[in-house]
């Protein structure tokens, strides 16, 4: 398995704080670049943390509120001050391109690179990117307007070929592509190798979900299942249930039935609100329902898989 | 004189750095908040500086580029949020209001509060506020698109009357308006009193001017003339003298020449370019023209007339 890191360039909500940036991550998948959401500071962020903006081809907006999207005209502007030439596509809602096109027009005229937008449809689930090594679903959340969280799946990588055995039965180089793939190994006297003998499972493959921003929500289960890592909003605590419900959010005890009804392996709580000066007691609320479970925070890598 | 601080949120150029927000700045004049510009972070600088969202009325924006203002947006959502109720006013070139309004429209529906865009015209230099206390007009800047600058100056104040000479004259309360407004006093005898006796000097009103983002332009120099503190942009230092020239900037050392040419208190440097690591060169240039000279910083608050 290659890299697949997780970048937290900010967890806040839509209050920014002292504490906390507005939401914005970036996936390290192998050296490729994928933000998802971009608050305002997310560039300076991006910086701090030393990635790499000509990595960066894919941004993932969940939804058009600003704490999700204020950074994306100024980072955009960035790169093209930095000469930047490749295409830089946005994913998000369909109207995305209707708010953030005249924008682009007006502050970013001559764009030596082109940015594309292309929609989220609101309410679905399906794949809505897809390259050699990722994909990439939507995942409906429930929240005050369109909103989609995003699935990120490695694709199973090939098996292991045992050098030995290849060594063994001299198995010609253009068999091996199909033995990694599965199949077994017929000699040229007829003999039945079976895969099992000649390869090791790969590592299974990351899968990451980022839900936010969304109500409690148990049609979420079956598509997050097992996850290696669950991102899911974190917005209030218990003491603060019912302003969940209002305002279409989840508390951290939320989050956490989610995770243990899902069975994923790490849940990691983020968009915390501005009323809480420390979020310790939403972590540990978190805990009394699941574990392995943290808090973003700003500067953190989290390496899957590892 | 009330107070009169410049508080520096930002002072860096269009890429912003780890060590500089883009351009934004915050007049504190008798704890009435006026800002100029407002680029990406600005609303983070403005609450790490533990200034009041709420004592701030005015934004002046220099011109449309997006490092002098992609904040605005974000700055007024969090108004929105935090339940601000007064009128906001951007001055700004006419153009604001069609650049903003839509995304005020789509990101800021239902804000509790009127944003009022009122034009400056660029290309001259004219009264664009005035209160009780200060009035600011524009300046015509030399830059690749409409640019102003501002002059703040307070109004002269009124002369401080006597008490002692007060009680000999036994004066009446309503003649002593005019008296600190200069007027000699006739006693009920018939006998008049020169103001000078009556009176001492208020401290002379104190004036800032902000001149971002200019070429070197000797058409500023009379209005200038004796400010108490000059912020002048230098956004390069002497080994890039032509590409000044070419983007429509300014050096070190041409903004210390205007400052010495204008006779002016203070020089205040700044919306320095990315290149500089560090900017004491440009410092030590400027110094060879001029002096007092000093370079911005975020979080420098500087107090006028002390």
């Amino acid at each position: 398995m290659g890299k697949f890191e997780i970048n937290i360039l900010g967890c806040g909500s839509a209050l920014p704080t002292l504490r906390h940036y507005p939401s914005t991550q970036i996936l390290n998948i192998r050296d490729n670049l994928f933000m998802i959401d971009c608050g305002e500071g997310a560039q300076m962020q991006f910086r701090r943390m030393r990635l790499k903006f000509t990595r960066l081809e894919h941004i993932f907006l969940s939804h058009l509120h600003g704490d999700h999207c204020f950074g994306l005209i100024g980072m955009i502007s960035t790169f093209s001050l930095m000469g930047r030439t490749g295409e830089l596509v946005v994913h998000a809602h369909p109207q995305a391109e209707s708010v953030f096109r005249p924008q682009l027009d007006f502050f970013c005229r001559d764009l030596p690179f082109t940015v594309r937008f292309e929609p989220v449809l609101p309410g679905r689930s399906e794949v809505i990117y897809e390259d050699r090594s990722i994909k990439v679903t939507s995942l409906p959340m429930i929240h005050r307007v369109p909103c989609s969280g995003f699935l990120f799946e490695e694709k199973p990588a090939m098996r292991h070929l045992l050098g030995d055995m290849v060594k063994f039965y001299d198995i010609p180089v253009y068999r091996r592509a199909e033995i990694k793939a599965g199949a077994d190994y017929v000699t040229p006297d007829g003999e039945t190798i079976p895969n099992a003998r000649l390869t090791t499972a790969a590592a299974p493959p990351l899968r990451y979900a980022y839900c936010s921003d969304t109500a409690y929500n148990e049609a979420l289960l079956p598509a997050i299942e097992g996850v290696d890592m669950l991102y899911h909003e974190a917005t209030f605590g218990d003491d603060a249930e019912e302003l969940a419900r209002l305002t279409c959010h989840s508390t951290a005890r939320q989050a956490a039935i989610i995770a243990r009804k899902a069975s994923v392996k790490q849940l990691l709580l983020g968009h915390f609100s501005a009323r809480y000066e420390d979020e310790q007691p939403l972590l540990a609320q978190a805990g009394e329902e699941f574990s392995p479970c943290m808090l973003a925070k700003e500067g953190l890598k989290i390496v899957l898989g590892k």
